[in-house]
């Protein structure tokens, strides 16, 4: 079915389903080429000063090829594991990465409510927390003050947490938490929020309080 | 009702209900005294390095007194606003440290589920995720190697999660995965993991896989 | 404190905290009086028709004359056990009722957008079903054609499920589903929909839907 | 693909996908044949009374063949309309199902750790409670009594919410309570109730409080 692999080397960056890819891979193989899975990890600042991480999946004796090649595009490159394993850590990055930003939009909301200062909260998530991270400094004053510029659309995290959902049922791990904040981005999703930055998810909570 | 408090400054540093610390800092007011909020917040490394956090609520012309006082056992000392803004402070710092351990224990077992090796887990977490953090250094090679030695015991996370949740109601904010966090604690400790360290959380998801 | 229960029997009908319930009836008690808490259940036709049901918590040896008292009143009066009984079968009973109401919502909803017909929907969930109940009958065609003409107000509902999330704190029970539902109630409340019926919670899964 | 296809009437009576069986169905249609889903919903006590109800989707105007057909195997047969939706409905009905047995169970624990008995439990499910329906009866007995003969295996119902939840993904509906009680379900399988009958999941409460 995929005649055109003989010989080649197929790498792809984006992020679609590990299982989809694994499949995909054996096909490619089976046609006499190779594949890896080599999706991106990073923020946008990371993509525009080429600090990504790149994660990669497949044969590892073919590996250094992958990473000379790719070696100007990316800060980091890591080999997972066989194909599929670049994907699913990728996702399994993607996970707390949600979890983080629902629950950073969780608590901001709590203490805004309760009425602490813009200026204590983000004293609070940026310096005190133990969760102080650089996803705090790329999401918090966007929260804070309202500025849903996009980096990262709110819907492609529900898209994604919907890969992390299905990828799961095949696992048959439990991703409670994930299939709630996949649904709390859904509902966002549908009042309006879906093309703003994921951090958008506040609004969620703003609205929802009586 | 409290005829001792004349003329004196009480500062509790325990975590209590802001709504009950308000309620008694009135009636300490009442009765002739000033009282404080000041809860601490910081890893058991900050505590034994002097370098815990003291978030303080109460009245804001005495707060150098108090600063004063505890500048010594403190590394940073922050004023967070009136009677049980140190409180609010302090649950909703919690907040997300609750949502972020319960987070990485659902991402890290879908990614040891996924085939992903341990070293490839620690340094997805570590080093490649943007929610790497002090709390991230502090848990994850807990999880990884089910070393549930108590830093902060499972079931005292789930009590905070509780105050969160009563606070919550009246607050009227939605709260529906520090919510669903607090079932899960539970449900943890009902299995017998409530003495542990809260990072044990992960064996929930562990023992809830088929 | 409550001199004047002396020698009387107080008969609450109001839904509150059982712990409260309880505090007080001893506090009646000890100033030698009788209490006695008779929540009511039943729907809106049953008050009409005098046949809701009212739930008894107090000294089983005095229930007789509550029964004689109240029988005028209900059609189906039941003894619970000790004083707070009472309010916990009430509660235990909403909160069956708010598991339903939501769980209606979300498969009439899917049913909706699944493209099944309104009559087809009303005979799955009215005739077919094996939940098909008093309750289907009350709530389905409300919600099948937005009717949310108060029958029981949702913003109630919230308010009971809030009552039941700080009662199943204290007897250490999980509530995950009830801690959901009453968390979406609240998105709901905030969303405009707290003065309506109950049954407008599938507006939530409406507008949720991208 | 399906050449034998060629002037059959196909009936496919079991729970599969909607989209998986609307392929199908166009796929034998394409080689010149009919097919319908047409799944059996109904409590095992249906089944062996013949009273069990069949759900039709397909093509209209030969409904009455498949009617004619089946009016020996089901006490009622409905038209759900094209093809995919007597599994859409079939998987709503089930639906509600699960929140209702999950919601049960729930109810059913705070009950019973509030210390009603178990005859006043039985009373205020199956008499009072306006949510009283053929499956209270079916299942209350069981929890009540931990009578976990298989009806219907836990880990079916696990797996028919799978399909819901990945239908409700194609449908960009909110399913957050089937998501969570599908988690639910997974953490009790995981625990060793995957082969009972579903009503175990109160076991998951019994050995999740502390």
């Amino acid at each position: 079915m995929l005649p055109y692999a003989k010989g080649k080397t197929i790498i792809d960056l984006s992020t679609i389903s590990p299982t989809t890819s694994i499949n995909l891979a054996n096909n490619v193989f089976l046609n006499g080429g190779l594949m890896f899975d080599a999706p991106m990890m990073g923020t946008s600042v990371d993509v525009e000063q080429k600090k990504v991480s790149i994660i990669v999946g497949g044969p590892k004796d073919h590996f250094e090829e992958v990473r000379n090649l790719l070696s100007n595009t990316a800060g980091k490159i890591i080999y997972a594991g066989n194909n599929g394993m670049g994907l699913y850590m990728k996702l399994a990055g993607n996970m707390i990465f949600a979890s983080f930003i629902n629950g950073l939009a969780e608590a901001i909301h709590f203490a805004e409510r309760a009425g602490i200062s813009k200026d204590a909260i983000t004293d609070l998530f940026l310096n005190i927390s133990s969760t102080r991270s650089p996803a705090s400094i790329l999401k918090l004053s966007k929260m804070v003050n309202s500025n849903f510029d996009v980096q990262f659309a709110l819907k492609h995290m529900r898209k994604d947490t919907e890969i992390m959902i299905r990828e799961g049922q095949k696992l048959k791990v439990p991703l409670p938490t994930t299939s709630l904040i996949s649904n709390l981005l859904k509902i966002a999703e549908g009042l309006g929020f879906g093309e703003l930055d994921v951090s958008s998810i506040i609004e969620l909570y703003r609205k929802g309080t009586p």
